[in-house]
């Protein structure tokens, strides 16, 4: 049926990037003879070595029925605000599709039948699908009635650089053949706009098509294993040239309104609107020709009533989709992804495909999260690229934030502005456990309660396994960290008196309320905790109880001690007054912090290697060899053991890195100063030797910490695991996960070990620090950032670091490289040798 | 009946304050006979000398169905998110009474019959009254269903330094007497929290009563002449011992619910809930007795779909009831309180009566508008006090923000949110009228569409008037003085990048696009708009065509035209070039800025008189006496003309002042230099003089303004219209107007006034300067700043200006009084001899 290699042909024409997952032998056959650079089946054979890559443009050729909601996933449009899964018009949910869109911070709460269970849950909203589209060739068969192997020559490409999805793809009744061309984008300039751009060409052909585009409102939440509706009946009104469709969430009665125009230019015989209750369509009857093909310009506006500045959201929708004449909508977006990446783009120099990955995730990250993201939506786990974790924010924040916070710190406020305001639930929380101080949740959505599940199904035993997790309380620690990194970010002072420092002391207060002191060895411990590592939720013989003294637990409270009473002190004076007089904070609170900064307990066995927790080292080895060779992939040896009628608490094992998080969050300098005001001499290479066989890195954060503390401890061994941590939602080495939505926090890990592992940046006493350590893999890097008011561009490779700031009228800002430091001043531009 | 004078017990005791208001012969002579400081009908009769007063106590003895409207609005208790009329519990709204709820930014749109035309308007939403309380003695008749006369020794007293109001009285069913305290308030910390406590105590019986205390939901919005219903039926539902009241705006469909927990306290016979189907009462039955008395508390807590962090309203209100321990409550609140007045607090050594109107003043601005007031708010022209103009927004953050701004940065911030949040709806207007930049709406309310209505009742003609008062354009130069302001504030030009600036340039091209230049005289002119007075929308022979080159608009767009170039400056480099890029700023833009800036028209006559607009000084003269005589108050003129067929167009007269803002808003250097800059010499003595005779003052702003312009003028001669402006609420001087709510904007111009006009406070070019002119009345004043992260302790008098920095690591400010200008670090204190 190919009667050329057009796929080929448009490869070499775009200068093909990735071309991943190609299962259609056809196709394969196709690209091959046309001499593409590589085709991959899977991301893991993606070794390109010195050809040329374009690292802008992300290309999937043909179908794959596997991998089609992994690739839906990577081809979200969105702007932060709103985001779009890259799925097929003319598709809708099933087993292989999945269209999603979803606003963020727009949840509900609904009950759900999942695997016998009835449960009762927040969930992310999926909205209607403003990409609906169908079409019919004479009085053929409409597509969407085809099976997917029906479409010739399908190429999806994602320009990375421009933020548009264009696919190509040629629709045939089985005689006649009608190339069909559409490009879709979320505008990131203006948030609420959306667009799709088709073009029908019939090839060698002319008679009738029938269209049937607009926008699908019988949707539901069914992406990560239970399905809920959470929506009302859409109400659909024409206004004009335009449909609004109406939705509101059912019980926490948010209302949705989207409002579509449709521009149609060719030889229109009819057209009309049809609502069938469910979708609001246009239907189109149009002549086709070689000469005179047709064109549907779709713009979509969406808003929502927690916009600010909202009458009704149908007002606003339709005010949205007039604010911008059409012709100006892709030239403002465009522009607004250009200024981006101009901030955002790190450039390495090492192998093209990397690049080509970072850059993926540097723009997936943009999409999740940007400065058009609301307050109300905090960080979902999974960006806005689907329903994994039902749309709930963990702690990614502490993997985004400083990607976000040295462009924009903007960004990092507003973030930070999430979880100010759920104090009053985290307060609550911590009351309820009769404690003060705030207790933030372990998943967070709309209202900051917990939002963890009780139980989790597991798949291999089809039995539920309690869920224990909301005993990570340390997701707290790191709200109070990322606080901290915004103060030294800005050295607002202002903002530390008014949200940070209430931030960092009610997550102090409530960690130091729990620290009980033991008069045998005069230290602090606490107890009833999980760390980052899912795989111990209690000593073998309490399943559930939460473990004593979790190292990471343990060293950032007394880390948050220090904190706390630096704020104190860089407030002193009147806007310290103000704060203790507010947060009623009595001398001798601030005496216990000063006493818990030194008195901490730390687990320690062997020579130096910190316990995970008290206990870890008297746990069983695991016969990791053994599950391997029987299992294979054994990251989520939890759910393994468990169908075995076994507990990973028993072993010696790690979900993922728990005690290497101390050395990825505070880094060896501050962490090894910590330990010794703590009065503890532990060896963090032989921790790093003794944790790193025994994690199975189930949790896609891992990799990115552990590349972190390698590149800290040992660069030279560190860019495998980088390049491992990179491949995660690319390969979806998950296995099924990232259909679901990407991993956000690795993304943006990955993104940030480039700036903070590699060029080894800090934020700290007042200073931007760089202890550069590239591995041999990384000859270079280039990047930008914003501190304290300067843009600064940094270069460095093995022998230099070159740091330029741009003119403005910025204070001067202390650099140090190793043991040199300077002020720089705007404008200026200093070169450090790194022999 | 009266057995005692116990009014004026009360009234010793409780130390008298203002004391106005007593129509009641009875209780007059009570007072009077009991050696009552003083006892007035009016305060315009208040003079107490040298008579000891206290300036923190609002009193009201008695009942005066005449004022009753207009007392419930200054015992309004609120925090700037809630704020509660001082409404009798008993009572329902009728042509005395106005129970009044709003939530600030919670607005619906409806359509209404008013003076036999059918109106759709938004409206500050009234919503159910959480004040709603009965009671009966026996089985005697229901306290609501006797009159108010009934009631013996009322006493209502707002403690302005606690933010508490307590009312006591005597009911009686003819025989027993009931004596009832109760005190009110809505929490300054919590702000979703209000409280109601109530002790009831039988003087010389004992029996049985019977109460009932809850919510009312019947209730709409009637108190600004037209009535709406906005509300849903309200749902009542039973959780545990507290009953949630939900109800849902019609056409906006905003949720708000109220969580109402009662807890009574003494000899209980029986109680339950009661759910009428508007209203929701916990029905007691006690016994009582002198020594048993009966206590009631009631705490509600509300919250709706419009704040942060919801899940449900309902929801949160329930969250919200149990967020603070009912006992810690009234702490937090007076606490908070105390920090407010250590913050605004301002002190003068003047007539004691001045003192204690400024407190009043203080208290009910920072009841409107605080840091709790969310950024969909705005600052409605009449706080949350009542139905006055709608609860729209005008301009009066021109006179309120400079209050909040110098003492807490962050209002200001939030509220130039609101302006931000609108610039779509503005941009909207502009290109509306087929212009570039933004157009701001003279009435704003959620969405920032103008809401001004088309027409305007004459009560005197029954006519409806046109209203051309969306002309008034300049409300967009008031948003970009105000953006420079706080910039001149803060500094902050990370703020100024991203808001501020694009709030100053989108003004600034507006009102650049709608400048004309003439080639005849070489300049700029703007024609078809409003100044601030009212009295003139156009010639005299093209009526609501608006005005050609009002003064005011000509010079403010002069002087936000370098407000621009000045914010490129500041952000010169990165900063700029993003903004730059952003707006799409082209260089022959910023030219035309330039020009304007020297090239603006400026009408004047006679000796330096500036002209109201181009045409003023051809107008006829106005008869003012013969109209005072036949009229008495002949503040609004433009009623009075229109009924007898005439127009104020016709006349040399203004409602208020529109030149003399110009000395308001820029100061008579920075007006003197602009004028000097564009090419004209103004004689701002002469302007004054020509008038001040020709201003009615049918705007509460315009004393204020007046007030400023003497004090800055002619500052001995300045003290009598202060007291005027003064008067304005407290007396309710328009007559009848207060009873829909204060006028925050004259309220704040009265605070301010002491500082920015008295003290000649400005923050001008990176310095604080002082320009101090104290009248003979005016022997000192003290109040406290903040600017650019210090907070200042100012005290001057005649003789000295001392200025004292708290500590803090704020870098140093510049300070300047007269020619002499020192740094001032944190800690440190200057005092700058004035003779």
């Amino acid at each position: 049926m190919v009667s050329e290699p057009s796929h080929a042909r448009a490869a070499r024409e775009a200068g093909v990037g990735l071309v991943v997952g190609i299962t259609d032998v056809k196709t394969r056959a196709a690209l091959e003879t046309a001499g593409a650079d590589r085709v991959l089946d899977d991301i893991g054979q993606l070794d390109l070595g010195g050809l040329a890559i374009d690292p802008w443009n992300l290309t999937f050729y043909g179908f794959d029925s596997v991998h089609e909601g992994h690739r839906e996933a990577l081809m979200v449009t969105g702007n932060g605000y709103v985001a779009t899964r890259g799925a097929q018009g003319e598709r809708t949910e099933g087993r292989i599709h999945y269209p999603g869109t979803y606003l963020a911070g727009v949840n509900d709460t609904a009950s759900a039948r999942s695997h016998g269970r009835t449960v009762r849950e927040e969930h992310l909203v999926n909205l209607p699908n403003w990409l609906a589209f169908d079409l019919r060739i004479g009085a053929g068969s409409w597509w969407s009635e085809q099976t997917e192997s029906a479409l010739e020559e399908e190429v999806r490409r994602v320009d990375l650089r421009r933020g548009v999805l264009t696919r190509t793809a040629i629709v045939t009744d089985g005689i006649r053949r009608l190339r069909v061309t559409q490009t879709t984008f979320v505008s990131m300039r203006d948030r609420h706009l959306m667009m799709q751009e088709t073009v029908l060409e019939p090839l060698e052909w002319a008679g009738k098509i029938d269209v049937r585009s607009g926008i699908d409102a019988h949707v539901r939440n069914s992406n990560a294993g239970t399905a809920a509706r959470h929506l009302s009946r859409p109400r659909f009104t024409v206004h004009g040239d335009a449909l609004t469709c109406e939705v509101t969430t059912r019980h926490s009665r948010v209302d949705v309104a989207f409002a579509v125009r449709q521009s149609a230019h060719g030889q229109i015989r009819r057209q009309n609107w049809i609502d069938t209750g469910t979708a609001g369509l246009l239907h189109l009857e149009a002549a086709v020709s070689p000469a005179t093909p047709l064109r549907i310009n779709k713009t979509a506006a969406i808003a929502s009533s927690r916009d600010p500045a909202i009458d009704t959201a149908a007002a606003a929708a339709l005010r949205h989709l007039d604010a911008v004449p059409p012709d100006r909508i892709r030239l403002r977006h465009e522009a607004a992804w250009q200024r981006l990446w101009e901030r955002y783009g790190i450039e390495i120099d090492a192998d093209p495909q990397s690049q080509a990955v970072l850059n993926l995730h540097v723009f997936h990250v943009l999409q999740a999260v940007s400065d058009h993201t609301p307050e109300g939506a905090g960080i979902p786990a999974r960006g806005l690229h689907g329903e994994g974790y039902l749309g709930h924010v963990f702690w990614d924040e502490l993997f985004v934030l400083p990607v976000l916070g040295l462009r924009n710190p903007q960004i990092a406020r507003t973030q930070l502005d999430y979880r100010w305001n759920r104090l009053e639930a985290a307060r609550a929380a911590a009351a309820e456990a009769g404690l003060p101080g705030a207790r933030f949740p372990w998943q967070s959505g709309t209202d900051g309660t917990e939002q963890t599940p009780g139980a989790l199904f597991n798949p291999r035993s089809h039995r539920w396994m309690p869920d224990h997790s909301a005993r990570q309380l340390h997701v707290g620690l790191a709200v109070a960290y990322n606080a901290w990194q915004f103060y030294e970010l800005t050295a607002d002072l202002v903002w530390l008196a008014d949200r940070g420092a209430e931030l960092i002391i009610e997550v102090v207060r409530h960690f130091v309320a729990m620290a009980e002191h033991d008069p045998a060895d005069g230290r602090f411990h606490i107890d009833g905790v999980m760390g980052p590592d899912e795989y111990h939720d209690g000593p073998p013989t309490a399943p559930g109880t939460g473990l004593r003294d979790n190292a990471y637990t343990n060293v950032m409270t007394a880390w948050s001690c220090r904190r706390a009473l630096d704020a104190l002190d860089r407030l002193r004076g009147h806007l310290a007054d103000d704060l203790i007089a507010r947060l009623d904070i009595r001398a001798e609170e601030r005496e216990q912090w000063s006493l818990i900064a030194t008195r901490m307990f730390l687990p320690l066995h062997g020579r130096g290697v910190i316990s995970q927790f008290d206990g870890y080292d008297q746990l069983e080895e695991f016969d990791w060899n053994a599950y391997r060779s029987r299992y294979g992939n054994v990251e989520r040896l939890d759910l393994i053991l468990e169908a075995e009628g076994d507990t990973t608490n028993r072993y010696k094992v790690a979900k993922q890195a728990d005690v290497l998080m101390l050395v990825y969050t505070l880094g060896v300098d501050v962490l090894t100063e910590l330990l010794d005001e703590l009065g503890y001499q532990a060896d963090l290479h032989a921790s790093l030797d003794y944790y790193l066989p025994r994690t199975s890195h189930g949790s896609t954060l891992s990799r990115v910490v552990t590349a972190s503390v390698l590149a800290q401890l040992r660069p030279d061994e560190s860019w495998p695991t980088f390049r491992e941590a990179l491949d995660a939602d690319l390969d979806d080495t998950q296995g099924g996960t990232t259909r679901q939505g990407i991993h956000l926090g690795a993304m943006a890990g990955t993104v940030d070990l480039a700036v903070r592992s590699y060029a080894g940046l800090r934020t700290r006493n007042d200073e931007l620090q760089f202890t550069p350590r590239l591995p041999a893999e990384l000859r270079g890097a280039s990047f930008r950032l914003h501190y304290r008011g300067q843009a600064l561009e940094v270069h460095l490779d093995h022998a230099r670091l070159t740091i330029r700031s741009h003119a403005s009228s910025a204070p001067p800002i202390q650099v140090t490289v190793g043991d040199r430091s300077v002020a720089l001043a705007p404008g200026a531009e200093h070169r450090f040798s790194l022999s």
